[in-house]
Order: structure tokens, then sequence, then C-alpha cells
């Protein structure tokens, strides 16, 4: 992996986050970055309900997917940026209210190929978490074009 | 299947579909709806992109989640609703401008299991249509409960 | 797409597909080469049931894998192999007895990525088919090394 | 989950396992069975081989695919069997000798949908292990039919 101290690390990350419009308008927040980790975070809002008012699949999917693609960001060189070639989600639960978690973490980073997977949790307004999506996913590096 | 008129059909998706808080955010909106399929339009904004301003993973899974959803209602029972157990997509190109349309397909409906596909193509201005994502999906079929 | 006589074409993957020993010892045989197409067939024996002497879910993966694998395979340059990052599969139906065919088919051969998709039907004594399973999978060019 | 006890809950997995033709013929065994947990092993020979004489990706699928089931069928009631719905696996590295070994592990039991995750690794003659795959997997619980 590349040497990036913790703050550079961060700052790599929240550059690019802040730069997708889909993520500030749904109303996700950027919480921790480390190597090989990147976990945000998603409240509950009329912006990212499916027909029952609970969290939207299409929410927890963009969440995990952004989740799992800075993790593996982490990883990658200074002049690179990772693209996503395909993830595969499974959603284990549904709700309505709080707020979701997702944590990416990278399982491989070759030179190629890069692997991910990430876990989304629940947490409601005591606290309290629920798994309720996992997903595995293949990335590629690409060059920085920004 | 259950033996729906279109207009039925198209009035059973719609009422759903409108009432997702996540597609009217992003601006998404009904294209088509016939047994076993379901055509769904996402135009680019702000409101849809990733870092480097194309559409975002997140909203062309999100887009390929419904549409494939929508054409698996279309074979539920009428006091049923669907939901989504998993998805795999895979992106293979990446768009600014124009829209996005994503046309779900029923593979199977199982009394216990279903499974649908969607394509996703991009649409640019001069109408060329460039396939930009393919998903494989399953889903059960639930109660409605509103 | 290279250009190779149908001949060379069928040739070509028939090479790789003799080399592979799982494939001789379940019993699988080449049906089909065409561009951007591959079918192969496998018998019902004991040397690829599971448990309730059904075909095994492991044996429709591994036929779909190469369908799809040498459906990519056609549209590789001449000195280049292709390898199996990832794949999915749904399985919709399980039979005992009679055959599976497998057909894969290229979505898209980019420089970088290739994806595939296959599908699995089961052909009865009678010749009636029904589909059980879907497949998306994702490829990378390597060099050949043999 | 059930109240078998270890003795019980091995035997049970066991009873299954041997009845899988295409285990046997690959050359598979079943190394540990624990409550939401289940390890097989598979050693390398021409029977399970690709074209380069490696491992076969089906093969790795395959010893995914039942690691992850058997750990699903370990919180099965007593009735009932499990059956794959789909999976997604990812391959991370190829080897030629030695033997694989997958550890399948349950994420969540639901009463209809249940979903297992698996990783798969390769240990050499000198017992190093390096990972060559994961998978995650859907199944739903079925009636036991021998």
């Amino acid at each position: 992996m590349p040497t990036f101290s913790q703050d550079e690390l961060y700052k790599r990350i929240e550059t690019s986050f802040l730069r997708q419009g889909m993520m500030q308008n749904l109303g996700a927040t950027l919480l921790r970055v480390e190597p090989g980790l990147c976990e945000v975070s998603l409240p509950h809002s009329e912006r990212v309900t499916q027909q029952q008012g609970s969290f939207h699949g299409g929410a927890m999917g963009a969440l995990a997917d952004i989740a799992g693609g800075y993790a593996a960001l982490t990883a990658a060189p200074p002049e690179m940026e990772v693209t996503t070639v395909e993830y595969k989600i499974n959603f284990l639960a549904s709700f309505a209210g709080g707020e979701l978690r997702a944590t990416g973490q990278l399982v491989k980073a070759g030179k190629r190929i890069i692997v991910a997977t990430a876990e989304v949790v629940h947490v409601d307004a005591d606290g309290k978490q629920t798994i309720c999506a996992v997903m595995q996913q293949t990335l590629v590096p690409v060059p920085k074009t920004y």
C-alpha cells in the first residue's frame, strides 16, 4: 500500500466523496478512513425511501458501493482512482428511521483487480445495531482525471 | 401470471413507484410496463453524479433494481408485493449527460423465489444508445402492507 | 474481434477445453463455437450428483463458467487467454437424468474487462428443454502460457 | 438454531456430504463442522484442473458452494435441508499442487432466506496458506426427501 499519513488518507477520500453529487443529495457523510477501510453513514429521510417508507435498497447499495470503493482507494497509488467493475449485495433486513452505516474493507489489492466487501448496519435511535446488508465487489485502478 | 388489464398493470406499478421517495428525489420516471417487463428512465443531473460528474454507480444500481423489481411485481398475485433479496450488477461504461433507461425482465416467477434481469442503456442528446450495465436479481413475494 | 475462420475458432476453444482435467472428469463435451458464443453439454452421471441424485450446483456452475469463459475467449487476441475474475449464478430448477447444456454469450469485450452471461438448460430424454440456471460473469485477458 | 450435539451435527452434515457423487468424484473431504460453520478440503489432482493445470474455477466454486451450504444446514430444523438459490464468487489467485480449504460461515438464518459466505484458501506442501476465493450465497430451507 502507498504510504499516506492518516490525515492525508482521510483528505484523499474526503476530496472524492465531496465531489459526489449523489452522496450530497442523499445526505451521506464520511465517518472513518483507515488503510483498507472506510465507513460512511446515511440518516433516514424522505430522500432515501422505498414505497413502504423504509430505506431504499438502492440507497443501501449506493452506500455499500462507495464504502467498498473508498476502502479500495486507500490502497491505490497517489495518481490513481478506482472504479467499480461490479458488485453483489444481499439485503438482510429493512428499516425506517435511524441511520445506516456501511463499512467497506479491502480483501485484496491486486495490480489489475481489487476486491472489497462491505457490511451495512442499521443504527436506531437507541444506538441498537442490526446488520442489514452484505456486499462483495470488484474494482479496477484507473487514472485520476480531476 | 395474474390477469390484469394493461391499464391496471401500469397503475399497479405506478402506485408503488410514486411512493418511492428516493426515485422522486433522483428524478426517475416510469416509461413502460408490460407483463414481465418494466422500463424506467433517469435524466442526468447533479443529484445523481459521482466524483467525475458521470452517473453514479449507485444511481445505475438503484434504477436497475427497481426495473427488475417491477418486472417481477407484474407477475405477483394482487395482494402481494415483491422485495429484493439480492442483486449483482456489472458496470460496462460510464456517461455524463443524456439519460439512463433501465429495462427489467422477468426470468422466472417461482412461488417462493423470483429471478429477474435488467439492462441499463445510456441515451445521449442525439438518441444514440449504449449499454452501460447488466444486472441479475433475486426477489421474494411478500404481503402488501399499504 | 480477431478474425479467425470458423474452424480456427472451434480449434482454439477445443484445444483449451481438452486440457481441462475437470471437464474430462465430469464428462463435459464441446457442442458449438461461434464468435461471441460457446455451448457445452454435460450428461447426467454419478460423477456430477448432489445428495438427492440431481445435478450438483457445482457442476452447473462449472459448466456455466466455461461456457461464458469460452464465449469470451472467441473475442480475445490470438496470443491471449481469458481468466474468470468472478461470476454469479442463480439456480432456477433441479433435475436428474438427461443432460445440461450451457450457452455462454459475450456481453462486452473491453480491453481490460470482459463481461459474459450464460444460460443453462436441462434436456430430458424426450428432448424437452427447461431453463435451470443463469449466470453473469467478469473476465480479464491474460497472456497464454502453454 | 436447533439443538444438536456436536456429534449429531457432524453426522448430519457427513450423511449429506457422502451422498454427493460429485464431491466423491472430485476427492473432497469434510474437515470441520460447528454451529454456523463448515470446512471442506480438496487436494489437487487431474480430476480438478483447468487448461493450465491449476485448480479449476468450477472446483473452487463447487467447494465454496457446499462449505457455505453446510454452514447453513447446521442451522436448519432437523426435518429440513437447504438448497442454494444463488452464489457469487470472486477468484483471487490460482494454484496447482497442495490442497484447497473452503470455510463456510452463516451470516443470517432467516425463516425463508439464509445467507452465508465462504472463503477458500490454498495450502501448499509447506503448509503456507493463501486466500484464493471469496463467495457470498443465498439459500432457502426445503423439506428433506431422503
